[in-house]
């Protein structure tokens, strides 16, 4: 995307992920508090300011990461080029937590606004959930839309508009009204003994859910209008602000309103309803709020790629996604992501309650990383003012890393010792792979000085032509085998005698000064006949002889004629790598019609 | 499998299917009956009571299938066979809609089962029903477990034993009970107007769900021990009694008890519960009914690769298919099949009384053609008895084609319509895939008094050889190159000038006596450029000129290496092949470690 994109803009187009956590932030701390029997509202601001004080933070922290990265990078290149290898992995395995995620928090928020509209589609959540996700988000992804971005600007300020109007409408009426702006329930709480703090601090531990999707701006400060890290700043501090008032405003509301929670019903949903009844705006909020939080579900399929890219780069993932551009490797990374999402959705039943358990922990653990990484680069520039910004980012950093402990114990059997056992498992992954390139390196070295040929050249070359009958194709196949090869043999399949007669008769006919074995395979095999034929020529050739299958494979004239052909070649080209010296070579036929 | 099967064994294996429908038949025509408002219960012993003799009569046709084709074949080669090559793909397509809705609908039952008998699990039977679908059984089949038929037995028998302790111990009750046999609201029906008719219909249409899978054993008869047909058939019968004694006695006690319909709760489990209360053996009923109906759903996995097989050698479906043992071939229908049951799934939020609703009219359409291709089949026999023989069978075909006008038109806007649709699809397909084989063939044809060389033999052959650093594998491939090729190509792709200038260098010392080319590419891409230059050199040789691309390819000692190379040839070989003349070898080089 050559295009630089203006402050609004561009706050539209990071912030989904951010500002979409409005539908469901709160609702995860009130969740908490609404545990049966116990009447904890009380203890909600408590929760709810921590939750906002800490936004200011990882704001003012992630400004600075804008500054220093003019050229973008999230977490792990910040880890990586001040922290080491370790932190960056760690960072880099959060981080793919925190996109699978994304993808499945943001898909099962989106279908319960949804659901709560349209009460008849109950109890069919997870199915909406899989549709959304393998129908619409992966297939959309597939296709590669390049200019996706600016799908994204209306749908976030509709949204935004959609909760400012009701914020205002909703205030507006509580402190107008008859009755008192909190109702004693919702100012109730109980005596502050362990088990209630361990309450309120699960509940802080959720409504942290609320600050994901933060750092993305400063992933993407490239992307803006020159001077592009002013620019990247004012609109971070944009993002944070509409996300704080909304937060704060759905927050009121729903003590004000007493919200408690119904089974199918998002409590936005319920505020919405109260505050201006079941008609035309309660429905347009509900599906600007489903739509974002598809959105933000999308995000994710746009961040994950360049991840795996750099990793690539690094060679902690498969070299082949480094390949900037290539399409395949974006398919792997599109499918691996829907379908780890896919299988959370499905374990967890698209709970959103259950998967946030696990949400927040990669989120937080990556700004540590971040934040450290930080500090160590402004103590290493040593620039003006740059004792004051390490201050400000150690700040974060060790606040972001209370945050994780608390996270990590609070909501450790509700699923965060699931993401405890991820990450060290991604980084065994990314040290494995890293290890197997680093061998292959070594085996790949050649001395310059030996020069290239201090290996013996290629003996006798013996090319062997699979033929089915004799076709145009395999007069083709065979020019080209003369002409590549020093000795060439025809190979014939046969399942039953009779064919195999009149296939040598016809070829005795035709005369093409090559030889014709036949081999006999009863019951309709023909991979296996093939591979015992060229295991034992292997046997009878020299250790510097070739031996070369050559196969056709056509090109059909409409896309899915191709599905009719080739797979032979693909089996055996996967079988014969285990034979030493058997090259195998596709030769392209071009059918007319 | 070579071994012959004893009666009591083969019931076992080729039964699960249709027993199995005991856990959702009976269910079937309840629900109908018992629309809220109407109180028609007192109907459900006519509509059980045509199944029943539908029972007999399909019954008694399917016999004469078994002893017409010892060879087996289901009635797609019925009908080929005897009725042309139509209605042979109405049959097919008829199959595939069979088989998958053999997989979506018993799936949903077994859950269903499992669900009733423990209540914690409602609300997330469509995700069990994923996990069953693709966690279970995809896997087991995707690792083609060969001698899975034997699992079935213990089971079957389990589930036979069950439902007939069952069906006693509720019969006795009811009979030596204080109570009436049955109550006088499973008595109560309306009049007979038009509505309650169609109501009636439905109900009927509904309950020929439990004829599904009887024609197993005639698909099967090579696999019993001598007098094969004899043992089939008497087989067959042993199937049938069971069935219809277990469907007997299971609507006698939902009447007794007046079973309704309850969400989560199957009626099957109601009854259970009312006669032996909640002890081991209501839970013994529930599992052996969830095992036995996750069997039936396996079933299908185990009929789909030979259609598959058949129809791909009758080239009405991709050639590869036809080539049995071949792994990959299975691998594809198995996910397909998969695939399209969990959309179902998914799209029918895993009710199986919607699913139903598609599931007995391709049944019933492959019985109706099956049985007519046996009327011609008796008529061109003209054996002795032939008369008898089709008449039985005529009779079969006759009432099976009345009872799909019947499914076809009550069940229409429930779902049928989509498997109407379906069918002639599925033969638009066949049609199209036999057509591009036709007229492959064709431009295959090579006259054979022209001889294989009336083609000019191949001009001079370029090789190009992709060089990212002079390495052992560079060096491998080129000594290949020099063998086969006129002109050797090396090309390296640099991002950067800094790069490429190292390369160069190295290059120069080590002196291979080949000219490298360097192409620049700044965005990291490989793919693109490589094709852009095999293109250039395409434009610029002769025709009968030849072009090879050499790709080394990795033999790695672990498994999971494999997954971290060869992604590049892949692509090339894909996108190549639409250059003429352009070939592309793979070579295999093999690391130690």
């Amino acid at each position: 995307m050559g295009e630089r994109l203006p402050k609004w803009k561009a706050l539209a187009i990071f912030s989904s992920d951010a500002l979409s956590s409005v539908g469901y932030g709160p609702e995860q701390i009130a969740l908490v508090l609404a545990v049966s029997g116990l009447v904890a509202y009380g203890y909600y601001p408590y929760a709810f300011l921590t939750v906002l004080i800490l936004l200011a933070i990882v704001t003012a922290s992630y400004t600075q990461v804008a500054r220093a990265n003019p050229g973008g990078g999230g977490s792990y290149s910040v880890a990586r080029k001040n922290l080491g290898e370790y932190p960056s992995l760690v960072a880099a395995a959060a981080l793919f937590a925190d996109y699978v995620l994304t993808v499945a928090v943001s898909i099962c928020a989106g279908t319960q606004a949804l659901v709560s509209a349209f009460p008849t589609l109950q109890g069919r959540e997870v199915s909406i959930d899989l549709v959304v996700l393998f129908g619409i988000l992966t297939l959309i992804n597939l296709r590669g839309v390049r200019e996706s971005a600016h799908v994204f600007v209306l749908p976030t300020y509709l949204f935004v508009l959609g909760m400012l109007g009701l914020i205002i409408t909703g205030v507006y009426q509580a402190l107008t009204g008859p009755g008192p702006v909190f109702p004693p329930a919702s100012l109730a709480r109980q005596e502050l003994d362990w088990m209630m703090l361990a309450l309120v601090l699960r509940a802080f531990a959720n409504g942290c859910s609320s600050m994901t999707g933060l750092e993305a701006i400063s992933n993407g400060v490239p992307m803006f209008k020159q001077p592009e890290h002013v620019n990247a700043i004012k609109t971070t501090y944009w993002m944070s602000g509409l996300l704080a008032v909304m937060l704060t405003g759905i927050s009121f509301l729903l003590l004000h309103y007493h919200v408690m929670p119904i089974a199918h019903v998002t409590m936005l949903s319920q505020i919405a309803e109260q505050t201006v009844g079941r008609g035309w705006f309660y429905y347009y909020i509900q599906m600007a709020t489903m739509l974002i939080l598809f959105l933000a579900a999308n995000t994710a399929y746009n961040g994950l790629p360049p991840l795996l890219s750099l990793l690539a780069q690094d060679g902690y993932m498969p070299r082949y996604l480094g390949m900037r551009g290539e399409r395949l490797s974006f398919s792997n990374g599109i499918l691996l992501l829907s379908l780890v999402a896919g299988l959370l959705i499905i374990g967890f039943n698209g709970d959103v309650e259950h998967l946030i358990s696990l949400y927040a922990i990669g989120v937080f653990l990556s700004f540590t990383i971040a934040q450290s990484g930080m500090v160590v680069h402004w103590w290493r520039q040593k620039n003006r003012n740059w004792g004051r910004r390490a201050l400000v980012n150690g700040f974060g950093a060790t606040i972001t890393g209370i945050v994780v402990v608390v996270i990590a114990v609070s909501k450790f059997f509700a699923g965060a010792w699931i993401v405890l056992i991820f990450i060290p498992a991604m980084m065994f992954v990314f040290k494995k792979i890293k290890k197997h390139y680093l061998d292959m390196a070594e085996q790949l070295h050649l001395p310059l000085e030996e020069g290239p040929y201090s290996i013996k050249p290629v003996g006798k070359h013996y090319v062997v032509v699979p033929v089915a009958s004799p076709t145009r194709v395999v007069a083709e196949t065979m020019r080209y085998a003369k002409k590549i090869g020093d000795e060439i043999i025809a190979l014939h399949i046969a399942t039953d005698k009779e064919t195999a007669r009149r296939v040598e008769e016809k070829w005795r006919q035709w005369n093409p000064e090559v030889n014709l074995v036949t081999v006999y395979s009863p019951y309709r095999l023909v991979i296996q006949p093939l591979l015992h034929f060229v295991e034992k020529l292997t046997r009878r050739k020299q250790p510097e002889d070739y031996i070369t299958v050559v196969i056709p494979e056509f090109e059909t004239r409409k896309w899915w004629h191709r599905l009719l052909h080739n797979q032979t070649g693909l089996v055996l080209r996967t079988l014969l790598i285990f034979n030493k010296n058997v090259a195998v070579t596709t030769l392209p036929f071009h059918l007319q019609k």
